[in-house]
């Protein structure tokens, strides 16, 4: 019994009213263009407007969830504001500590944010152990496994139709 | 001296005014299913009312603290609060870091949105190595484990019930 | 030189005038049992009268800190307010990742805990890799180790005396 | 494909209006002194004035959280507010668990610092297993790797830029 | 290149208008006591008057946190407030994994508790995987190490006077 995978989705969500923002890291920018490639994709297939979606960057994934935060209050001020947030960043072993420590502190501050801008923060940060963990999960090894930039456009959708 | 398992539970509750939440992620859904399965079964055995069993779902188990949160502020709104939750997700170890992650932060998180939403938060999250073991214990290997889903229905009607 | 073992108390505390909780879990009944009992014990040894101290249990660890910040908020919600409060729980590693995620979060929340309900709240849970590691802290396994339950009611007396 | 680097920067900064701080720990004063003077070059090239660069220091690692909050405080109370501060620390893993306990502590109390200064606080920590990553991440061994410090002071120039 | 070592201090502080509060564990008593008598001999010769030293004591460090908290708010009270103070403990891994979440747990807590008490609380706690490690820090082996009391002291009267 193969157990693994997403299940289908509950229902259709049409995203045709939401404005979604993409914050993404520049570190391993292939990998990183593919993932923002894929998220935008999957928002238009749900009817996101090209014009909702708004993407903006940071230097590395550390800078993300402080990023994220001020990109939430940048589009609220000026009368823009998102419904979805997908902070995007690609992490990959090295042979210092600082990949634990990034990722560790990277996703409880993501996680810990959502209360606080009240609004879905998709987890968008890979942690990989090789360099070709991030390109296949980026859909750039073709055949091995999708883009999973779609799964969270996909999510971004769901969480902030869903939960408005 | 067998000294695990749960030891017999200090009084028999009623369930029967409770309202009780279940919202679950969709990644490995046969899991999932069976437990959601559990849970109910369990409620309805301590007399929860089907009708005050509301089942929503979430992508994956990142978005379950959060979606949880909005899942019991919801409920409110529309005049029908919640006892209790039980949040359930399946995570099984891959290769790349993203486990680790992901369940050191929803695991964190579920503990912390307690004191915030003031009910009981009943940790319904699977931290598997292989496959074998969460479909283990969600009953679905005969005559190995039962169905830890039945535990978490338990768990919510008693904690509710409790510290009311 | 032998440096281990905790030192002389400071001076003698008298628990006479001090009411005790006691929350435990139910898993892994035969150890809570002894570590109770132990705490029990010496909370008398040092005067707490047997009326003022409370016991109460919930289902496993991770209802621990939740349970506690609610059972303080009854005891003094009827006029009867406790002075510290031990949550015992006992955990022990299993094949998937439960005991780390449940390990760690419990002991951060039971830390994090204090400053809110301020009031001293005693780390009463054992994290043993063995079975005989938990027999032995709650004094089961003759000989070996004495029941930690014993320094777990001197600290809450000390405590709750101490900072009072 | 070589898939790791920073990716080009997303625009040119102009940073002759910044205050940005430097607060460094003084273990392993060669390697800090070099990614001192790594920033310090990267925000000159950026256009900080050297009027407006600030530079304080701290005993050791656990003491830049704190040190960078009140490093904020005191620098707005006497009217010469930052724009940003990065805090740089060097920890290299020694025989005791040490290291492991710092640079978890440290790496998540500079990022939750950030929401509650409200300024980007740049990770200027290096966690390093070995000396030789130390000394190579300062740029201290010709041809290995460039100083980390230069990332930093360019980091601190966009962030607090880009989302001012 | 010997690269490890706290390097010079900024410049020469001086102790004697300040009040700092030690408060110690009593687990491993021998370290501890050397550790205390460390720091005391350092805030003295940083002419911190032995009336301004105040000493207190906990039985584990899992009581630290709150009891530092407590502490400075009963000086407070009294009309005698700290401008420092460190928490001291020796925590020796054993054969359960108490050792991991004691450390992680406290170390996290004394970090977080800077921003709510307001004053510099520096980490005095040893993480060692042996005895050995623990007596040599405490200067308790000839000629090994110095005794890492010192520091503390020193740490204390630089961090209190710089960013008062």
């Amino acid at each position: 019994m193969a157990i693994k995978g997403l299940g289908q989705i509950d229902k259709e969500y049409d995203g045709s009213k939401l404005r979604i923002g993409i914050i993404h890291a520049r570190w391993n920018k292939t990998v990183i263009d593919a993932l923002v490639a894929g998220a935008i994709k999957r928002l238009k297939e749900l009817n996101v407007q090209e014009s909702n979606i708004i993407v903006e960057s940071v230097p590395g994934s550390f800078e993300l969830p402080f990023g994220t935060q001020r990109f939430i209050e940048y589009q609220s001020k000026i009368g823009e504001p998102l419904d979805a947030v997908i902070p995007i960043g690609v992490l990959i072993k090295g042979s210092t500590m600082h990949f634990e420590y990034i990722c560790d502190s990277v996703t409880h501050a993501i996680m810990n944010l959502q209360p606080r801008v009240n609004i879905p923060v998709i987890y968008g940060v890979l942690t990989c152990l090789t360099e070709e963990q991030a390109t296949s999960r980026a859909g750039l090894v073709p055949g091995v496994m999708h883009n999973h930039g779609e799964d969270w456009g996909a999510a971004a959708v769901e969480m902030s139709t869903k939960f408005k």
